[in-house]
Parts: structure tokens; sequence; C-alpha cells
């Protein structure tokens, strides 16, 4: 694909074609200007296999923002549109259509509402909220899940492993991993998750990180054919690198080669007066061979050098590394506290792909059609209740116990307040024999998600950094209850209804099923 | 992420920090322009859970020439390069380094060979063998790997679907569950792989393949919300596409509503002299409504119309509900091989993810570093023998046996010749008792699967159409043996090493491990 293919495949096309068929339809039926409402939202946490989430970082508001900003039906697309036939040959689109679309086929129109990123977000909450036109709330469809899907899903997995990881630096190293050029989306999310750095040199530029990285076992191989050994490889490095040498000890073998070897250019190097940075481990029994690294080096007299661990981490692994250690290093003669204060944790396949649970569901219903002056709430029966979205125009709000814990999130109508409310009856969005009741006593504060990012297309939002992104993030983790913070097996964090929304939502799936 | 950041971060920075900081390690050590040879291959089949592949299907060439020819070290990044600094704040990169980058850093010095996209192809065996100056052939293992291990992944799903689906429709859904713009790449390995169309406008229009949708719930709910319901939007979806009416029936019920609606807006058309195309099942399940459906439109007078099933499906899923049809179908009076001829099979999610196992472990590997005139092997051992790989300078042959069928992939050292040899004894890459001889007359045919791609920087080779490539892949996989193809507990495929080549990688191994 070359730059202008790029374009294309990346512009206002990068959606499915069912979107620019229900737009014709209802261009024809006059109905293509009328104001609706989406809510995009997801139904359920990732779940990797045995370890469900309780809990998801939002992520992908600003490249998803960025796309609709330049994203048009240039005259190259509406000629392709033009040229595309049916089963009987005959063209799908019609000229005054496509006419339309060449005029008015952008997000000039869009008004949107979003949780910023880096906050935690829970199921059946509006993340983003779209209103405009109904064509082109249709057809940003699949750009919009695009963009905030797969940015969640990684900016979560991250968020999770930083919370195994505890305090030890975490960088992701998943470029060669990702999608095609996915993998930036993914360092980004990993950064606002939780990441301290990035391997990846292009994504680190534009947001702003100092790229990490050192070398590779093919170093060390390069020596070895050419006569030399890892220690000359290593030597070189520390001569390139004296301040900031780190070396990668398993090429050979880590305790019997790598190791001593390390240590050897570590004294020469102290001897010149530097301060070696560290090693890197990346196969075997990662636990027990930085217990032996610590030992070693600790003997050696480099007891304060970072000791890198990788080789398809992600949370569980961490966890499970950091409790042997814990468990283990004392009989060898090692102090756990001090050697976990050493380690720094390498992650890639396992968090660019977000490894036992690859996709967030998240979806982008209609839950409302304006007519005249009034919102119509829309709603959607599936096979199950679960799954039927909450209809109609809805704010979203975060209550806060006494202790400053986030105990709920709450949808309410546009026009409820809870802050006036004298006690909150907070309704489970499907199952309805799940309700409980807070007074106003029992709450701390009651904090208004949604944020304006657009008004008919202006970007009326103060895009936050990146660092604030990630303080955002670590507050609203810190103000989650433990159990739903913990990576298995969590508490169920309440997303739940008001009243009059619980009421709205079950009339009108009552009076929809009556017509069938 | 703006245009100008766009271009940054998929440019040559699209790498990981190390492979620049050893780069100017060989810089320094005056071994930047040593002739390397580096192999790409990957160790072990996706493994989906239960059921791991029995080969995969080769893709992501194209579009990583396309962006090899157009990468390079440019004066910004270059800059950028230059600000970046160590621990103790001194500049990470010297200026004779960067001025070389500025100079030479490029692809115009890499020769390529590479087995072509489409191509069925296994564990351990080189897919892309890349020759030039180290420096270069350093850099560009991140994005080679990128580029490669993503698309060779989709397409191995994608073709394990083509299996399952046997000859009915198979359509790509993937864009909103992608790695951002990731999603194109995993459009056109599905392509590739196997999958019949796309709902991808965008790489559809790149492609040159006509992009496939129709409409989904949001339409139907409109409708609703202004007062109509499902029978108006159909019929209103009726008017506007009479040659092309494929209906969505579940957004309220499938079986009380949306196909009576559906059989309804079909009798209208046929009065008006159009033959309706069908209808679409996205919930509930899948073969018991498709076995109702069925009977419902041949009582109407339909039994041509397609039916297309969505919603998590893949290979397995794809597999059960035609195993259930033909179990069920009977006993509703519906003749299943009738059923099964007019399914088609919409996949999004479990395609675009590779779920169940979203990585392709494809790593890059150097294998011979050139001195003066001669090749030297390069090793990296490692703490499993079944992970070393396999040195020196190698071509790569596909042994077929006297029916024709793939018996072997044959990796021999570049100036072996597997026709002039009277027997051919195979040795497994890692278990030394594995080996088996092969005569001549037992063999139809030993093909070279390497071809030169890149000489010198120069594209060198035909890029052959994405039908070509999928007409190549399904030759291939006719040719394996039924128990390598099938989705459950495959035949092991042999890969394996001359005997020439086996000793050069044994004594290596031993010399190497003899030094430690």
């Amino acid at each position: 694909m070359d730059d202008s293919q790029q374009r294309i495949a990346e512009g206002i096309l990068f959606t499915d074609m069912y979107q620019i068929t229900m737009a014709q339809l209802y261009f024809r039926m006059g109905l293509h200007e009328k104001d609706v409402l989406f809510d995009h939202f997801f139904r359920s946490y990732p779940d990797y296999g045995h370890h469900k989430a309780g809990y998801c970082v939002n992520a992908g508001l600003e490249w998803l923002l960025t796309w609709m900003q330049s994203a048009h039906f240039s005259t190259e697309d509406i000629d392709y549109l033009r040229a595309q036939t049916g089963r009987t040959g005959k063209p799908i689109f019609d000229e005054d259509f496509l006419a339309w679309l060449a005029a008015h086929g952008n997000f000039d129109g869009i008004t949107m509402y979003a949780i910023p990123e880096g906050r935690v977000v829970h199921p059946h909450v509006p993340l983003t909220v779209v209103q405009g036109p109904l064509i082109m709330a249709q057809i940003l469809e699949s750009s919009l899940l695009n963009h905030l899907n797969y940015q969640t899903l990684i900016a979560t997995k991250a968020a999770r492993m930083r919370q195994s990881a505890r305090s030890s630096l975490l960088l992701e190293f998943g470029v060669r991993r990702g999608q095609g050029m996915g993998a930036n989306a993914g360092a980004r999310a990993a950064l606002i998750g939780g990441a301290d750095f990035t391997s990846n040199v292009g994504i680190s530029r534009v947001l702003g990180y100092p790229p990490q990285g050192t070398h590779a076992h093919s170093m060390v191989q390069v020596f070895m054919a050419l006569g030399m050994g890892e220690l000359e490889a290593f030597r070189a490095y520390a001569d390139v690198y004296s301040d900031n040498c780190l070396l990668l000890v398993d090429t050979i073998d880590t305790l019997k080669s790598g190791i001593p070897n390390a240590i050897s250019v570590f004294e020469d190097l102290r001897r010149k007066g530097y301060e070696p940075v560290g090693i890197r481990l990346d196969s075997g029994d990662l636990a027990y061979l930085s217990i032996q690294a610590a030992r070693m080096l600790d003997d050696a007299g480099f007891p304060d050098t970072s000791i890198v661990l990788s080789n398809n981490l992600d949370e569980l692994v961490i966890w499970q590394i950091l409790t042997q250690i814990r468990d283990e290093a004392p009989r060898w003669g090692v102090e756990p506290d001090h050697l976990i204060k050493r380690l720094a944790f390498g992650v890639g396949t396992r968090l660019v792909t977000s490894w036992g649970e690859p996709a967030l569901g998240g979806v982008y219903k209609l839950v409302a059609v304006r007519d005249a002056d009034r919102w119509v709430p829309a709603i959607k029966l599936s096979e199950s209740s679960a799954k039927t979205p909450t209809p109609g125009q809805k704010r979203v709000w975060r209550v806060y116990d006494r202790r400053g814990t986030a105990t709920a999130d709450l949808l309410t109508l546009e026009e409820e307040d809870p802050l006036t409310m004298p006690e909150i009856v907070l309704h489970h969005p499907s199952d309805h024999t799940k309700c409980r009741t807070l007074k106003q006593v029992d709450i701390s504060e009651i904090e208004p998600l949604l944020v304006k990012t657009l008004d008919q297309g202006r970007l009326v939002y103060d895009l936050p950094s990146i660092e604030a992104m990630r303080d955002q993030r670590q507050l609203d983790v810190d103000r989650l209850d433990p159990g739903v913070r913990r990576l298995l097996n969590p508490h169920i964090y309440h997303v739940s209804l008001t009243e009059t929304l619980w009421k709205l939502k079950n009339d009108l799936i009552v009076s929809v099923a009556a017509r069938t």
C-alpha cells in the first residue's frame, strides 16, 4: 500500500459498507439530517481466560477526534462509490445521494460527549455519546469503535500489569507483535494505562517520551561469528554506552557466561568512573534467575544495578515471579524487598495483543431520535435482557461513598440531578431484583463523568497530556475498592439506573414486545 | 496523531530503540557495513486453545516491501535522535554516527529472498532471508516482524475458516475490532487466506474488491423510534435496494417478527419483478435459527435466498453449525445440503484478532556474517535446543511424494542441490533421534520456495495479485495431507535439515557450549 492508497484506506472509507448503504436509505427517506443520539459502551470487562478484569481504563479519544476532524468524502471517494454495482450490474448509489455526501459528508455536524482518557470505566456506561445528523452519526460507528475499543483494551491490560508490577518500571516492547501500524495505538494506550516507557521510537517521539532499549542477542552473535565472544561484545557496548550500560545476559548461558561477563565489564566500568545500569534476562526461569543474578551482582559489589525481565510476561506471570522471589530469595541470602526494588519488566506480546482477550466488545447503539422538540428513546430487543441498551438521552455520574471510594456509576435521564435527590435508588440495568438505596449522608461526592468534546464538529475540549491521563488513571484506580481492582475474581462494581430511567427502559421493552 | 506525526510514527522510527543503539555500536566498531544474513521464521503454529494449526499461510510481504522502499532517516528523525540523552544528560548518539545514518540510513543495500504470499508455510523454515549491511539489516527487524507476523497470523486463521466454511461465502467484518489501522492489514490478510470479500470499504477500494454489506439493527431502530416498525424499515430498504435486498432479521424477534416481515417484503419485491437476496441472522442459536429460517423461506417460495450468519463465528463455531444443521435439519423437513449451499458466514472479531492466539511468534535471527569471502555461520544457544535457530546461508525446498502431496520442507546449505542427491536424508531440526530417508523414486517434485524480491534495495519481483495469492494458497492447501490440514489435532508436517546442515548446526552448538 503506497502513501496515496494509505490515505484512502485510513480516511472516511475506513468504515463498513453497510454504513454507506444505510446512509443512502436515510437520504432517500428524508431522514438523513434527523438529529439522533448514539451511545458507545461495552457490555462486559475483558475476561482473560480465568481472570476477568474488574475495571477498564478508557483510551483512544484523542486519536478518534483527530481522525474525525480530517475525514471527509473526497472526489475520489465519491467516484469509487459511484462505480459500485449490485448483482444486476446497476450502480448501488444514486447521484443525488453522492452529491449530498460530497457536500456534507464530514463530521462538522457532530456534537460529542465523552469520558476522558485515563479514567476508570465500567460496562453499560456510555463512554461516548454522539449527537448529530443520522447519516454522519451512523457512518462514524465503525471508525469510532475501532479507535476506542482497542486503546481501551490495552490501557486496561497495562493498568493490570502496572498493578501487579507495583512500583517497578514497566516497559512496552510490543511493536513486532501488534497488528501492523496498530502497534502505535497500542504503545500509546499502554502508556496511558501504566507502562512507563516504550521501546517504539516513532511513537515515543510523537508523544514526547524517551524511547527505551539497549541491545539484542544478535549483537553478541555478531561478535561470536567474528571469532570473538560475549565478553568482547559486552566490552564494546560498555565502551560506547559507558553511562548507560545495560547488558542482555542470556545469549549463551545466563549463569555461567552472561552474568560473570557482565560483572567483569561492570568492574572495568567502575574503574573508569562509571556506574553500570544493569542486566536483562529474556529466557529461562525468570524468578530463579533473578535471585541468582541478584546474588552474583551483590557479591560483586553491584547491589543497585537493575534487573530487567522480559519474555512473555503478563500480569499473572509478574505476580507469580514476585511471589516466588518473596518465598525463595531468603534461602539464597538475597533480601526480597531489595531485589524487587531493582526489577523492571519488559512486556511485549501479551500487552499489545491483550493476551487472553484480544478484543473489547464495545458497541454503538442508537438510543434516541429527535422528533420535533422531543428526544424519542430508541430500543433494540435482544435475545437476553442484559444486552438491551439503556434508551434515551442520559447523563453519567460517579458516586463516592463516605470513605471516598467509588461505589457506583449512575445513569440518569438528562433532566435528572442526583445532587438534589434526598436519596438515590440504584437499579441494576437489567436484573429487576437488584436494587439498593443510598442516602446523601452516605455519599461524599457525586461527579459527572461525561465532558463535551465536540460542539457541531468544533473541538471544545482541552486535550489532556498523556501525563495527565496517567495521573487520572492512578487516582481513579486508587479510589476503587481493593476488591474491585484485584487481579482475580474481582468484586462486581455497581453500574445503576435511577428509578425513572429504569422505568423508561422497562416500559419501552414491554411496549415493543407487546407489538410483536 | 495528525498527518505529520503519523508519517514520523510509521516511517523508519517504527522500530525498537535497541536497534538504533546497536547500530551505533556497530558503527563505532567499524562493523556497520559488514555483510550479514538474518533469517525470519516462526517456531510453532498458532495454538488456539485446544486446536493448534497444522500449517500457516504466508502474508504481509508486499506491504513490507513498500514500507522498505520509502523508509529512511529524515533530517527530523536525525534531530530527534540527536536530542536523546542518557542517565547523565549526555547525548546517546554521536555526530559521526548520525551523519552516517543521514547519508546511508535506508534499505538500498538490502537483498531479500522470501517465500511468496499465499503459500503454505511451516515452523523453522526461513520465510524471509535478509542480506545486507549489518546496521540496516538490524534496524529492519522490528518493522519486518510487525508486517509479516500479523498478516501471516490472519491469513492462517482465514484459511482455517475457509476450510470449515467449505464452499460458502466468507465475509470479513473486523474493522471495528482490529488494532487501529492494523484492521486494514487484517482485512488484506483475510482475503489472501480465504475470505471472499470484506465489509471494509477503504481496503476494498485499495485492493480492488467490491465491499460487502447491507444494514444494521440501528436502521430498524430509527424507524421504530419514529413510530413505524420493522416492516416499514424493510420496505424502505427494499425500495432503495430492490436488486440487492438482504435484510437483518433479529432486531426485535427473529422468528416472530424478522423473518415474517422479510417474507412479506420479498413477496412485494417479486410482484415488482425483483428477486430478493436473503436475510442475515446476528444473534441466538444460529444453527437452529437458520433451519427455521430456511423452512419459513422455503414454504414462502424463496428457497434460493441466502442466509448470512454472523456473531462471534470462528472455524470451530462454523463447523459446529454445519454439523448441527446436518443432524437436525431433516427432522424439520429441511434438506441439509440445500440449506448449507445457501449459507454465508460473516466473521469479525475472531478473525481480525486470531481469537485463541492473537500473535504469531515470528523471530528474526542472525544466521551468518561474511568474513572476507566466506559466510561464517552464527548461532544463539537457548535454554532449549528446539529454540536454537539453524545457522548459515541456506536454501528451502518443498518435497512432494509420489501422490503429489507435500511431504516435507527441506533446508539445505546454499551449495546443496537436493535434485541431484540419489536419496535425501531428512533430519529433524533439533531432535537427533528423528530421521528418515527419501529415495528420488518416492519423490514427484522438489520445489524451491524462496524467490529473490530485492536486489540491493531494487524490487526484482513481480508482485502477484491478491487473486493469484488466493489461487496459490488453495493449491498449497490442496497438496497438504488431509491429516495436516484438519482443524483439530493435525498431523505434524515434517521440516527437515540435510545431513550436512544438521552436522553444521550440531558442531556449532557443541563448539560454543564447550567455550562456556
